[in-house]
């Protein structure tokens, strides 16, 4: 189930990527496709962002250090099934060994594939099935192909999550389109995120990193569905210039249609979180900093009685108040505090707003899409985050998955 | 549903301490006792400690306000059903009002009375009802009265939460009997734990302070149902000093017999809370530094993954490793990591141990009692805290709860 989340619409090749998909029957008993391979063409930029988590899998230390050893990528495998985390150094060499499978194909260096994997944690990858399958992939490779691309890379997602956005710029049509799976930051133990988009623009490999951070910050950076961060996560952004139009970060068109894939991307994963009946922004305003913004809307959308009081379309703004007050944040003044639900005011200087009525705020509860929007009415800062509710099938999910 | 939790053993009354139990009508349709008064000696010390919530209660802000005004506590008086929260100056007004109510009938300034209020968070007080019932306590007043008390604090508590200790210090023999209440850091909108303690050693105020900061901090600050803090928590600690015997905190054995009481309680919520069906110590050793010890612990303490593979039975060793590696410390050091459920060791050195086999993970997760303990290797800091599982039942409950 997921909230309203539909078939991606039809998505726009990007001159200079051909993908591959196919079927190394990685996980048992699976028919469905478990292999991509992304062909860059020579002169396009890469930029990465890898998880934070301590414990991260083998394909992400292997990605890093290549992307440190040479500028110039040119292929990306990504496998499902497997998340190779937890694997030591038999992990490691198995990464290594699917890059030199590819590398082999193409007559490249090694370090000129970037390895990808998300599924069952501490299990070792059967890079020998993966191998004996990457010549045909070179056979397959196409530019319309993101698609089934998306699709090879789900996990426990129920719906492929792609778009694509075209916009003009000195008269040149440019493409952005990007997929990206994941359902969870970790499925059941599912080692999750994964975020590839491409754009035809001109981008130097520099200016590509500072555009990467800022699309992932407002976007993937943006999410949660229960604060737990996989081993795996890992977003690409490549620029393969083939349209001719050079851009940077300060060309604001092409970052707000670069943010909006990103953001759409990133909303999807949450319209397919686990569980999830519904799809809650948490927008917080006026606060003194940012990092105050921001640990007080994670409060609230990490907070269980909030997200079960959510499932339940319960105005329950004892809740929300009570997460407020615990937020770990200094700044705090209870008698500044503004709460909405959607346009409904709940709280007004910290108290329960005089016209509020319980009708009010159950019919804002009533829908798929709900806004808490808190302002502090102390700063200039503010922040976007999106969320899900935590419903019996969050729980079945995650309980039932290995029994 | 509790998790071993049974009716608390006969309790020791506290020379110096009366109660009294009645029924005020507070909570709509209900005919449990509601009200609870207790009278302590004149001699009697008194330290307390509150929320950290900055939304907090109309009675935390009052007993705060008497215990900086009056050395001399002489009465508690607790009303379940309603937690005066959410309730701006009418509900200050409401609290005081109270107060008034006891110390008139007791000749004593207002200052004389703490206030405190747990149940739902929102509505005002009904503060005339529970004034009509305070004559009739004082007639009632009793020193054989705790469990009657204990019963009369709980909300959705399924279990009244009580226990008593006894030592010998200096040939005499010293009692300490306490009550708590609460079953979620916050039940649905319930504003939530309430402890009181007492004992009839004679401690000077000043000391008591440390003594309860000390056994709060390794009881009630040690347990975690789902990381939400109440508007109303507040912990009593009393010394009546009627058993002559002079004791501090330097004093092991009287502190130590402190400590198991104060765990006892702490842990009975943690056996009771909402929805549980395992208690879970989460031991964190050889950390850098207290602080890293216990936000790792809370870390795994709060994460929905390891709470829900908990609550399958399901020694999921990746959800536990994702969420060390997630943790806010700088600390870390993965390939030191050690992991234990039980005596079972999972993970060394942060590799899966090699005669690690599933089977013996699920026997030690089949137990109600179950031990998570990760040694990081780092240091010579530990802790130990407590919480449950996330099950079908906590959803329930708190989803429910209003509707």
């Amino acid at each position: 189930m997921s909230v309203g989340l539909s078939e991606p619409a039809k998505l726009i090749p990007v001159k200079g990527v051909k993908l591959a998909v196919g079927h190394a029957g990685i996980k048992k008993n699976s028919v469905k496709n478990d292999l991509v391979l992304f062909e860059l063409c020579e002169q396009a930029t890469v930029a990465a962002v890898f998880t934070t988590n301590k414990f991260c899998a083998a394909p992400v230390i292997i990605a890093r250090r290549h992307l440190e050893k040479n500028n110039s990528v040119r292929y990306l495998l990504v496998n499902s099934g497997n998340a190779n985390a937890g694997t030591g150094e038999q992990g490691l060499q198995s990464a290594l060994s699917t890059c030199q499978a590819v590398a082999s194909e193409a007559n490249m260096a090694e370090t000129s594939v970037l390895p990808f994997s998300t599924g069952v944690i501490g299990a070792q990858l059967p890079h020998k099935k993966i191998n004996v399958v990457i010549p045909s992939l070179f056979q397959q490779l196409k530019e319309d192909n993101w698609l089934a691309a998306a699709k090879g890379i789900m996990t426990t997602d129920t719906m492929p999550k792609a778009v694509s956005r075209r916009l003009t710029l000195d008269g040149k049509v440019v493409t952005i389109t990007g997929i990206c799976k994941g359902s969870g930051m970790i499925k059941p133990d599912m080692a999750t995120m994964l975020g590839y988009v491409a754009t035809d623009a001109v981008i130097s490999s520099q200016e590509l990193s500072v555009c990467l951070k800022q699309a992932a910050d407002a976007s993937f950076n943006c999410i949660t569905v229960d604060g737990d961060t996989s081993t795996n996560d890992a977003c690409i952004l490549i620029a393969t210039g083939n349209s001719g139009v050079q851009v940077d970060q300060s060309n604001t068109e092409f970052m707000q249609t670069l943010f909006d894939v990103f953001q759409q991307l990133a909303q999807s994963i949450i319209r397919d979180g686990e569980g999830a009946t519904k799809f809650v922004t948490i927008q917080v305003d006026q606060a003194a900093s940012l990092t105050d913004a921001r640990e007080l809307a994670y409060t609230i959308a990490h907070s269980p009685l909030v997200k079960t009081a959510l499932f339940a379309s319960d105005a329950n703004w004892g809740r929300i108040l009570a997460a407020i007050g615990r937020a770990p944040i200094s700044s705090l003044e209870i008698d500044r505090v503004d709460l909405f639900l959607g346009d409904v005011c709940l709280i007004q200087k910290g108290l329960p707003h005089p016209e509020y009525t319980e009708q009010k705020g159950q019919s804002v509860m009533q829908e798929q899409d709900i806004t808490i929007r808190v302002n502090l009415n102390l700063g200039s800062a503010s922040t976007t985050i999106w969320t899900t509710d935590l419903s019996y099938d969050y729980v079945k999910i995650n309980a039932e998955y290995r029994s």
